[in-house]
């Protein structure tokens, strides 16, 4: 299983020196959507420059206006752009489209989805669909991931991404559900020890055997 | 009618330049969501600055992380912040609460929202509905506004805004159907005199007697 960290609610100049400290144990690096929406497409830009032999997911979270998102984000740098399951069709169908011209990969946030959506954006055989407990979610309603069945709506050999609230307690039951990559965020980000964090969900991924 | 001169796809320094165009005749000024993605907050904060006196709208769309986002718009001297009607509930509510906060307004976003989901949020007194068709179903699907009941699902006093390929042709048709608020982007702003353009809209909504 992959480690994608996320940098949220810090400055790019804070989100790098995390990056730094996780980055021999985390496999992608997101910049987060406040880290867009608050400094810009240059936060993704510079991230990459930082980083540029990993994977470096752009959390746009595109719900209209995809050309021109999906684009911008390929240009600043991104491997993997994010587009809300939640939009309209036309929306993710461009999204797919921008990411396969530039041989890159949109990553599709489920956000919300009603199963009806989840079967009808099942179809793009080049994505990789991330169940997603959102923050507000999980402050205000207590909800989690281990009540999804992650696979129900995509094609056996679909890759599946989940987010949040992924703690090292957590984690393990990741594994049994059969994620290919867990999103964390703040259990690495907020942690005294950002790389002693990191390294210890590597090490219990790949102590279960499943990297 | 107000009309909101949305910014989109422009520099934050050739947004102001359009805005000051078309200043006279419109109410409000929005900084698009493609501003707010490209240059990040400082979009919305020096735009207040260029019209301190203009109701000023963040299309931040948010759909997450809600308190971080809208706080992060008022902060910056929005007045009023858009989220997402597709977001989930406890996303739309913590929206509510940091708007009555700053005594600032929501802007619900209705776009592909549901009739259920448009009921529920239609629970917010506080808040403008805006109908939206989005640039990508415009142009991919020839959705249009007028295929929509604006006042449906809300309660009859509800500030009902509309988006989504507003020109001069289709403008007349908004009175008819009671919108508050004409969302109104390329149709000035991409026009070769956008301070005619403005005007016109203006002069329309006002022969119709309704301002």
């Amino acid at each position: 299983m992959k480690i994608q960290v996320a940098l949220d609610r810090v400055t790019i100049e804070e989100a790098i020196i995390l990056a730094k400290l996780a980055e021999p144990s985390v496999d992608w690096i997101e910049v987060g959507t406040s880290l867009i929406k608050e400094y810009g497409i240059e936060s993704i830009y510079k991230i990459k420059q930082a980083f540029p032999h990993k994977t470096i997911v752009a959390d746009i979270k595109t719900i209209d206006n995809a050309e021109y998102e999906f684009t911008m984000c390929y240009q600043a740098g991104a491997d993997i752009a994010t587009v809300m399951g939640v939009s309209p069709l036309p929306t993710i169908d461009t999204c797919a489209n921008v990411s396969e011209k530039w041989n890159k990969k949109m990553m599709v946030d489920l956000l919300n989805t009603s199963s009806s959506s989840q079967k009808q954006v099942g179809i793009y055989r080049n994505a990789i669909f991330c169940h997603h407990i959102s923050k507000d979610e999980q402050e205000k309603e207590g909800k989690s991931l281990s009540q999804i069945n992650l696979r129900q709506y995509f094609h056996s050999d679909a890759q599946i991404a989940v987010a949040g609230g992924i703690n090292p307690a957590s984690a393990a039951s990741l594994l049994q559900m059969k994620a290919d990559v867990a999103i964390i965020g703040s259990a690495i980000t907020k942690s005294a020890d950002v790389a002693k964090a990191s390294a210890e969900f590597q090490n219990l991924f790949m102590s279960r055997g499943n990297v």
